[in-house]
């Protein structure tokens, strides 16, 4: 039952800290603790800082999102899946959004889903310096795509005279989540095709020394 | 001289927004009231609320980013000398980037950028009715670049024994700020080479009624 007790305040501080983040964007211990009616050291009990608890925030995420399976299947389609389940999974708490990009990842589940998506990108021909680079784009394009999702339904109001073609554009348009759920298609569909790109160079697009660069 | 006084007032006003933006990550009225130690009448007199300071934040930060100079040179590379533009001015204050993004652009100089943007996607045969999707990808891309700015050098730390890929990639990979500026560059290009891609479909890719799609 002791266990039972901890486990249920350790959910029960992190429930309370996501519904803080949601409503004013930040978390302090102190707010953390006057929201649950504690003392800050009932929280220390659980959790080392605010670092740790955004980092369990983090991993609690990360349980909403599939990791690639590494099932053989289209490499470019398990990175798609994943970027879908990370757009969504980010997009249902936006103002977390921020407090999860300016600290370091820790979670394990999270850095679970990283490996898998570096071993299917070096496993289609990614030099091993670039994995990073390419898991950094990922991550930018979902971050963003996340907070559109928090964009209003009108995201731009061409009121003046000389925007004729950005005008027509907006009423051509689907607007609001149809809007925002076909443009992150089109934009992921577009990474993935550039970078398979990348990942077939033509024949003799350089000196034969380019094929053994390192990494490669 | 009544006019000057009212500019630089104004002027005061938003860099009071801007700086308490970037401390606390939030802006009220009374706050910023309380900042500049005046009544919020006196900011009315100014700004009809917060919605006008933070589009007139928006717009202040477009005077840093030169739109799309419609000059003839590869439109590509337009459209890339403006995202860089964007990311730059959005990182410099990353906590304004969801006020920014939670409410209706109206600022005319953004807008103009965006104009611009969407003519040379139109010049270069994007369908009418994906204009906006592709300026909503390259917004969602900036916005997370501009984010992944504001991310620690160490961005992952791959601790368990489980992760050996990405530890080994992150061995291998640039850190930092270099890290950030590589991977914009890399997934900028992907993102524009699979937009080129779009454009140019192959020959017979589908039956010649394809061809007189509405937008085209």
């Amino acid at each position: 039952m002791q266990r039972r007790k901890r486990l249920l305040d350790t959910e029960a501080i992190l429930d309370a800290a996501l519904a803080g983040i949601d409503a004013t964007g930040r978390l302090t211990m102190a707010g953390l603790a006057a929201r649950l009616g504690v003392s800050a050291s009932s929280i220390y009990h659980h959790f080392s800082g605010r670092t740790a608890i955004v980092e369990a925030l983090r991993e609690r995420m990360a349980t909403a999102i599939d990791p690639p399976p590494l099932d053989g299947s289209d490499w470019g389609e398990q990175v798609g899946r994943w970027m879908r389940g990370y757009r969504r999974a980010l997009a249902a708490h936006p103002a977390l959004i921020p407090l999860l990009n300016e600290q370091t990842m820790t979670a394990g589940s999270v850095l679970l889903g990283y490996e898998r998506i570096a071993v299917l990108l070096r496993g289609n021909g990614v030099p091993l310096r670039e994995v990073v680079l390419w898991i950094s784009v990922l991550d930018c394009y979902a971050l963003g795509a996340a907070l559109d999702l928090a964009a209003p339904d009108e995201v731009w109001r061409p009121e003046r005279d000389d925007l004729p073609t950005l005008g027509d554009a907006i009423t051509a348009a689907p607007r609001g989540r149809e809007r925002a759920d076909e443009a992150f298609d089109v934009g992921l569909d577009a990474l993935l095709t550039g970078l398979r790109g990348r990942l077939t160079p033509p024949l003799a697009a350089g000196p034969p020394a380019r094929r053994a660069a390192p990494g490669r």
